[in-house]
């Protein structure tokens, strides 16, 4: 790790005085607060490559890319200096009032190259953004096809789609849906393609047609000239790495084909290569008329997201349609978009996106399946850099701990202790790490898994 | 300008091939996609101080600070030096999962000495989704009060809070609400304390009284035990520089502590130091519950967002609440969290915030006052470095031009080909220029606003 000057805004502390200034000043996301003041969070300091180090000098292998969004690793030079450079040149300027800038412009063309489907961008901060800005696209769009009775946007139970009203409201968590009281109206959930977890009495290709086709009934159900789109993650991320079966995606496409509504996958996870294909879209070959995306855009070195657009939509939307009122201070911001060139440049110079396909992925996933031999394990799945552990009371008959247990979440620590992060999403451990990692590194991610399977389970047992 | 190493992530081009490739690939927040694809952008390509460049060399005196965010001035190397070692530090980590990292919590430390009625801070990557955290924890907190039917949120006609879906029905514009189509329930609008606009048959004092009267007959109408919050801008900024008479905000928050219900100041645009106190709030000497912040915090560097949270409404979120299920990757974004304790840093050193209060506030509002005399001119007002200029087909009787006409668009065309950026609200004419502005740079601003104003009324009298 290199030790760059100490221009560093903020002074160095002990772990307990940043502990101490955290729970005085600091609300976390997706935390319960009361529970982290009492025990303290670990405080991250620095990292390099598929590696963090907490203030106690304690290295840990980041198995989530920080949040599925660190894909080319942490510390890359590259990305900082087009930055740097940047910040000097034109820190900040906005896209409104017929503006533009060079990077926003380079950026959107770099896009449209990569999903060549779509020839237009509009940019966001993030991808919450993003899909609030899909929710307006979709609508904006049946208005002007003289079809504004179409409003309902079909979305899966399950889902993640950011946590802005829109976002959560197309998000399929009860829980959620519950502390906001209301939901955006016109959002509808139909059921997800989990076929561990809701399907084992059937094929996966039987199961992922059914639901699939769950999709059509809806339609009918709620009536065809008032449905607008449906959106889906091509995998779904924060809901536990759900790969659908491979008949899903087809059948939903040829749904969306047969009546006319928008096809939008979600790419805030998937795109930018975690499937080893460019856009989830891709591997799965669909064609979606509009794409949000995030995260792996910039490797999350500067927030920024977008949305993708088609020409199917994008035909509407500028032809005589007036101003479209939308948009966000930050929409196409200069930085962040000479970082997400940055970063793009790195992918492609160093080929990780077809290192995914060709190498590291199916490694990565041949390993991985060694963890299904462990008495805890019910299910191991994965897909280019996506992995998921399904832990299990009963290893035969696939019964579920109690959720009161907290299983996920002591695995998760166990994890954190010996230096390995991985995610815990209710009693399944999930993964997605840098497109860097290494085989040796895969070996110590999978080795080190086990060794917390193994405490786990000790400690359930204890 | 100091010409840094060609380390830019985007080619050297042409401003017709710019054009072309914008034209072709980029869709414009708040914009007519047809038009503009007509006309073609204005390319922006460096900045330095108060001036932006387009990539023809034009060099143009920015009177809005990028979009109210630029408030330390362009080129600031002091936020790049502090950005470029964080990067290389710690480029992203999530404060999800009980980590957290030293800028975020240091960052939330000194906000809560900015602004001491304030104990925490949650962030988020802009002002939408510090808006749509406002709507969660409002009806989080009423709900964790067992007052779950408190639902109303109060906002005004003509207000702007984002373009999030939660941002846009918070907003107070109707063409905005029309394209949605949709507000998310449970907002209700009253009228705004715009007195030249709607006022001028009482003393602004009586109007900022009548207006905020119009509060408490709202929760009357609606009913007490309905009624969650109300927020608004301390100034109105997209909404055309509108400030309240100096009877308004008293008697606002009268009204909120008779009812017992929550008061956002929606600190977007006026924190940081744009009215001469570090927060609208402070200027208005109003008491506010939650304060959403943005731009200024990093004076635009890089996108950041956050909620600033009082006690009363922490200590209720941090009891026996169970998890916050809300929150985005990019909460308190390590290198935003860098680029922002940099610019507070710049903000404190050079008495940015005073020097508005003393000096070059004092000088603007007395300078800008001199176009009051100018024909097309039918009020001048403004506060700290905030500016509005209402152009009037009549002087006298303060009669409006038809909207057709787009009087403001003109006069914003000519500003920009005579080297200044104003930003027409309809035919307001708003400034709100970085801190750093010399008192020769208002002298400049004010006598090319003079000059683009005598040619914007003789294209209308052609």
């Amino acid at each position: 790790m290199n030790n760059p000057m100490n221009t560093a805004a903020h002074p160095e502390r002990t772990r307990e005085e940043w502990q101490h200034l955290d729970r005085q000043h600091h609300l976390h996301p997706f935390t319960d607060f009361k529970e982290l003041a009492g025990k303290g969070s670990r405080i991250i300091s620095r990292a390099e490559g598929a590696y963090v180090w907490d203030v106690d000098g304690h290295q840990i292998l980041d198995g989530m890319a920080g949040l599925w969004c660190v894909n080319v690793g942490y510390g890359r030079k590259e990305i900082a200096d087009a930055v740097y450079t940047q910040m000097q040149q034109l820190p900040y300027y906005n896209n409104f009032f017929q503006t533009a800038h060079p990077p926003a412009i380079e950026l959107a063309r770099q896009l449209t190259e990569l999903a060549p489907r779509f020839k237009q961008v509009f940019f966001t901060g993030s991808g919450s953004e993003a899909n609030d800005t899909v929710l307006r696209m979709i609508w904006r769009y049946w208005q002007l096809q003289d079809q504004p009775q179409r409003r309902v946007v079909i979305s899966r139970k399950n889902a993640y789609h950011g946590s802005t009203l829109g976002g959560a409201s197309l998000g399929g968590f009860g829980v959620v849906h519950e502390q906001m009281g209301t939901l955006i109206p016109d959002i509808v959930h139909i059921n997800q393609p989990y076929w561990y977890g809701e399907g084992q009495d059937m094929s996966p290709e039987e199961f992922g047609l059914l639901r699939a086709r769950e999709l059509r009934d809806t339609i009918e159900e709620i009536g065809a000239d008032k449905v607008a789109a449906f959106i889906g993650e091509p995998i779904q991320g924060a809901g536990g790495v759900i790969i659908p079966p491979a008949t899903y995606w087809p059948e939903i496409q040829k749904i969306c084909d047969e009546y006319g509504i928008l096809l939008v996958t979600d790419e805030v996870i998937c795109g930018f290569g975690r499937t080893g294909e460019w856009f989830g879209a891709d591997y799965f070959g669909v064609k979606p008329d509009l794409m949000p995306v995030a995260k792996g855009i910039t490797s999350g070195y500067i927030p920024l997201g977008g949305v993708m657009v088609s020409e199917r939509v994008s035909d509407v939307l500028m032809g005589d349609a007036g101003e479209f009122y939308h948009g966000f201070t930050y929409s196409g911001h200069p930085v962040a978009c000479a970082a997400a060139l940055a970063n793009l440049a790195i992918l492609r110079q160093e080929h990780l996106v077809t290192r995914i396909r060709d190498d590291i992925g199916p490694y990565l996933q041949q390993q991985l399946r060694t963890l299904q031999a462990h008495p805890l394990v019910g299910e191991v799945r994965g897909l280019g850099l996506f992995g998921a552990i399904e832990l299990v009371a009963d290893k035969a008959s696939h019964r579920r701990f109690d959720s009161k247990q907290g299983v996920g979440m002591r695995c998760r620590e166990h994890c954190f202790q010996n230096g390995l992060i991985m995610r815990a999403v209710s009693d399944t451990m999930i993964i997605a790490p840098p497109f860097i990692l290494s085989h040796a590194q895969v070996d110590e991610l999978v080795s080190k898994a086990w060794k917390c399977l193994d405490l786990t389970a000790r400690s359930i047992a204890g």
